[in-house]
């Protein structure tokens, strides 16, 4: 039961790998798909005998809203909407006060609100909250204000010129979304879904790598898995900001709690920090001992590594089902129990004999035992981030409405 | 002597600080310039004559290609000048072509091969040795390609409107890139060299915070400085991109070895992951132990941190001033020492007798005993990455040309 149970979910690993190459494909085909559709627009005489050249300025919305997840598209197209619509705004407000001026004021004062509002809005650019969020729309209130202000100079019907970009723009926003929330969307919530699902995963097996010695002199390791996790900030926090856009799909409603996503993904770089240091003391040659109580020691090591790897996988298995720990009461507790037990009194006495024996003993013996404190003591401070992880985890579930699955056996 | 270099460190760093949103408004005004420089162009009687409409994109591409840096503005306009040309290129060819066809061929030619051209492009801009380099320029040869190639449909001279809209990005481009490397100057170079200075500041600050226990009960720590090193990769690595554009400037000369930086600051990045984790066990409460034994291994340690904290800044002083660094052997040695003394036979049985003693007297004393132990190993680890730190910044000082002050005691 168990074990078919561990297939399916590295069955899903697996179409979640083989899966990423595909979705770029019709992403690559959407977009393909997107620009041709505001291409023939461009092309039909109705639309160009209205709007004229503008229209071009649909082909260029497409190109530069489009973007890879849903929410990401309709952030950049508000963005942009809004930029427009108030840079036109100012732009027309300054181009007709420049022509009530005429003659070479109207120069004058066009270069002077361009430096003004442009300045002023480069300076907004350069701060992190707004860089974040908005950069996009300041950019192009910039360029719609410059480019609307300095038409003045020549267009006399500037409120036409700005208006018809600005329906051009609409345009252009409208194919994107309707292409990119109708046709095989991809949402931002789902794959910040199943970047959390896959830090616990490479968690896990971090762990498993980094404790079970055999392995690790046995076969040569791939780069360190922690080292994704620990660079994932910036990229969750986009794709946070983008699932917030997203309207209601799959199990993923509104107000649905990106920022516990965030919150869990902060623990995970700590604990991922945590275990990197871990395996830079682990990574130096391992010595194989045959001290009998050395060896009790590491058998209790080994022992709680695994629990820690379960609870990982349970936890990853939580959040890929959408649903709430099972058992959660007993986990905690033999999580508390096991680390009460690693830096007990005795554990600690027993292990300080130990390492009196062997390095008093042996010559070979002493980095063995200097290597298992370290592991103890890591492995506690393991423990702790775990245990607040699952408790972050049952708020999750909380939170986002998990199904309640204790009763069922299919966990 | 050492006090008042410490003072002009301390000057240094306070400057950068006080600089950075000096440097910011400074920027904020260089945009204007660079804007109102452009519209001015618009305006001339002159260009408008020659470019008409056209003129419009030179206002576009300084609002798109102006970035904070001049090597990311120079990067910027050559991505967006490289994929004009062959966007505008391609476009006009498939422009022709569909022009000898005529007809309704005309827009089934041009859907086809925008669909064709557009879906590959969006392909190419997914892979991410591409997208970290040439994202932009691929989303510019996407937009012109079709804008030139719709533009078919109507407009006879393709080609006429292709060279006038290059050209006008041309003019663009000049004005920016004036701007930016004359007037003021941000160099991308500087922002790393900066960068990586300031890592082995907060590193040396955060090794002083952990160690010292005093100091850690005495006052509320602000949050760990090594965090920010640990988020800091993809930054590097596009300032790095950025500063390879750059020409000649102060001591940065072409074919500068910039990737040894991200080297070193990947090393100070795993220093950072092995800090942080001692962090977490250093923040539980501490006991002041009065055992003797204790006590000299703490002042050992103690040593040993001060030791690791004057390299750090030496390192750090050695790449602001760009100088060899001193004495280096005497630093390695004396590193050598302090690592085979904490991790010797006899220190590991004394540290093993000291838990048994403090564990069997009083209960108060445990704790105190095991965090010792922890501190002790992770000293060791942090002694060791300190060493190869030692190594890099000496083989940078050689590829890089830094002067050799041995000789002189201004160090």
């Amino acid at each position: 039961e168990k074990k078919r149970k561990g297939w399916r979910c590295l069955h899903y690993v697996a179409q979640v790998i083989q899966v990423a190459d595909y979705k770029r494909l019709v992403h690559a085909m959407k977009f393909g798909l997107a620009l041709v559709l505001v291409s023939l627009l461009y092309m039909l005489e109705a639309v160009h005998d209205k709007l004229g050249d503008n229209a071009m300025w649909a082909v260029m919305t497409v190109v530069v809203v489009f973007e890879y997840t849903a929410g990401a598209t309709v952030t950049k197209g508000l963005n942009r909407l809004v930029g427009t619509i108030l840079g036109g705004g100012l732009g027309s407000l300054v181009a007709i006060i420049a022509q009530e001026i005429g003659g070479v004021g109207k120069a004058v004062i066009i270069g002077i609100s361009i430096f003004i509002f442009g300045a002023a809005a480069t300076y907004l650019r350069t701060i992190a909250n707004i860089k974040k969020k908005y950069d996009y729309g300041v950019l192009i209130f910039i360029l719609t204000l410059s480019l609307v202000s300095i038409s003045g100079v020549r267009v006399d019907e500037i409120i036409q010129v700005a208006s018809a970009r600005l329906s051009s723009i609409c345009m252009g926003f409208g194919i994107c979304a309707l292409v990119s929330l109708f046709i095989f969307p991809v949402w931002a919530g789902d794959e910040l879904h199943s970047s959390l699902a896959s830090k616990f995963n490479s968690i896990a097996h971090s762990i498993e790598d980094c404790m079970n010695s055999k392995k690790m002199m046995g076969e040569a390791r791939k780069p360190s898995n922690c080292l994704s996790v620990l660079s994932s900030k910036s990229m969750d926090e986009s794709l946070a900001n983008f699932a917030k856009w997203e309207p209601w799909h799959g199990r993923f409603g509104f107000y649905y709690p990106w920022n516990k996503y965030l919150q869990i993904a902060g623990h995970l770089r700590e604990l991922a920090a945590c275990i990197t240091s871990a395996e830079g003391q682990l990574k130096a040659k391992q010595e194989i001992s045959i001290n009998p109580l050395l060896l009790s020691i590491k058998e209790q090591c080994e022992a709680t590594s695994l629990l820690l790897v379960n609870t990982m996988t349970q936890l990853r298995d939580c959040i890929i089902y959408m649903k709430q720990f099972p058992r959660q009461e007993l986990v905690l507790e033999e999580l508390q129990a096991r680390r009460v037990q690693l830096s007990s009194h005795i554990q600690v006495s027993s292990l300080a004999l130990t390492i009196n024996q062997s390095a008093g003993s042996e010559n070979g013996m002493k980095g063995s035992g200097v290597r298992i404190v370290i592991q103890v003591f890591l492995l506690v401070e393991i423990l702790d981030k775990v245990e607040l992880l699952v408790k972050e985890v049952k708020e999750l579930g909380i939170s986002a409405g998990f199904v309640n699955q204790t009763l069922d056996d299919k966990c």
